[in-house]
């Protein structure tokens, strides 16, 4: 068996993760038992999810145990097996870990993909994988967005925050995004299509509030949020009766302690709701959901931006960029 | 036409309302134009509500102007009349103010009522008024309770609370409330049927969320939210996946700067929605909603406490005990 370098979680981060806190170490991989089979991972997704997994408290997965390799969204080719319908040769995709070599196991998360249906196949974890899926749903069915209506997208120049921008164009909404800087503001009016974009930088609360109206003159009908704090407060000053705010992350929070959310009366005045919404609920109905982005992507009517860093022995310096923002578009690592 | 005392605010309240904020002045009534009644208002509703009213920004209501009475649902009898349907004797209710004489108009919210229908005119303030209304369709329509769940109550000891506490055992549910002291607490339990009730008072958001997860063994399925604060955060923490937050007010915060809310990310774990409600969008089924609920009051189900204090020179101690929680039961001042 080939030895395996393994990026592990060696202590809890305490706010903003510092490289010690990881430990990239090499050993022996196992050999495989009956009904396991051996993966050897070409890329791995990075998410913000991922900071949550890293906590004694866990989130909506458990926490990461001490000393395990990071859990991640890997894609990679069966090397040897030990289970029916996972040949050697045949490419998988799976939770797995930051690493080499994951084994996988059948009943597992793993599944086959197949290359040849995608341009890249890292595509399978940017727009037919969480990514994708997150937007499509959690836009889609969770936020209910109906033609001529504003969506205020925050994160917009994230993975899943530009998806939702063209999702809001392909739907007839106005669609407004609020990021970080002029570069990011400028590739979401031309790369992504939305109306118009606000950069946050620079401005507290009122300043944004004030922004946001301005590019919104009727008002927000729907909220996709995956930032949070005053950005998210700001929105919600600009929402419109009967208005949807679709909370897939809080990004701003995950680092440190939340600031808080000052502005909840509006909801009271507005008879606006915020739901929460986590792509693993429709795992079911992905298949779904993958063709339909297909067949847009094909139309030439969604663009994804990959990063693609590459090494293993990056993996810090990679997984930080979600939090500097200074990836352009979906953060995938190249492992091998 | 007789003279008018009249309970003016003279200055927008810098966080918790002092006396002289306000005036009760005495001043001559208009005479009447034509469509227009007098009214001689004899109770008034104290609600939490009236304090967003009376800052610059407004709420769901525009702001009270300066120099104005402080608007309040009152009920009274038509004193003079030159409108038809409103004769000289009738008994009405509307969205009038602190005063002795209010004006009311053919087409305005004032509607008659008939006191032969209720125990106590002044149910028309309580069980049949906005505050049984809140309840009704706010806990029914906006939290949809299913037999079995948890449902958590917060502000329980008032007059929304209160019902929507013995409205979820009528519904099957197990009723926990929060509310401050032990003489509550008891009142909650004894009178009102809630299966068990924590006070909040003396506890961080840690005990809080413990004492909750203690009274709520099968965690929370709905959240019935007054208050706002450490209170909902610490509500947030118990939510069981799919459960419903029905937002019907931030009493912690209409005072002072909201402290923010900051366990957010629960409603992503637990893939939960915090919807706002308000009463006004039911005023079309009030009547569907007071026959409900005065049925159930005929079968002993639902009790209802009114603190009535007396005169309109009292009012502003009247509106303070609804912050200090010094009323028990629906605050209704006695006017004439």
């Amino acid at each position: 068996m080939p030895t395996n370098r393994r990026f592990l979680l060696q202590r809890r981060p305490d706010g903003t993760p510092v490289k010690d806190d990881f430990e990239l170490v090499t050993v022996e991989t196992p050999a495989l038992e009956e009904g396991q089979f051996l993966i050897r991972n070409h890329y791995a997704s990075l998410d913000p999810a991922m900071r949550g997994w890293m906590d004694a408290e866990g989130n909506y997965m458990p926490p990461i145990p001490l000393g395990d390799p990071v859990r991640a969204s890997t894609i990679g080719v069966v090397e040897e097996s030990r289970a029916e319908g996972f040949a050697p040769g045949q490419w998988v995709m799976g939770l797995n870990a930051l690493e080499d070599y994951s084994i996988g196991t059948v009943g597992g998360f793993t599944q086959p993909i197949d290359p040849s249906l995608v341009p890249s196949v890292t595509n399978y974890l940017s727009i037919f994988g969480a990514v994708g899926m997150t937007a499509y749903f959690g836009f889609l069915e969770v936020c209910e967005p109906k033609a001529g209506e504003t969506v205020l997208v925050t994160g917009a120049a994230g993975a899943v925050g530009s998806l939702v921008g063209q999702l809001a164009k392909i739907h007839g909404c106005r669609a407004v995004g609020i990021a970080g800087g002029p570069a990011k503001c400028a590739r979401l009016i031309e790369k992504y299509g939305f109306d118009t974009a606000i950069d946050y930088r620079g401005k507290d609360e009122a300043a944004l509030t004030a922004a946001i109206a301005e590019a919104c003159p009727d008002g927000v009908d729907v909220i996709f949020e995956n930032v949070g704090g005053i950005i998210l407060d700001a929105g919600l000053m600009n929402l419109n009766l009967h208005s949807r705010v679709g909370l897939c992350g809080l990004i701003s929070e995950y680092n440190t302690e939340p600031r808080g959310i000052r502005n909840l009366w509006q909801l009271i005045v507005k008879r606006a709701h915020i739901r929460g919404l986590l792509v693993a609920d429709y795992v079911p109905r992905f298949g779904e959901g993958a063709q339909q982005m297909g067949v847009w992507a094909a139309q030439g009517k969604l663009t994804i931006d990959e990063h693609i860093d590459e090494g293993l022995e990056h993996a810090f310096d990679s997984f930080m960029r979600l939090f500097a923002g200074t990836n352009d578009g979906k953060m995938i690592l190249k492992i091998a």
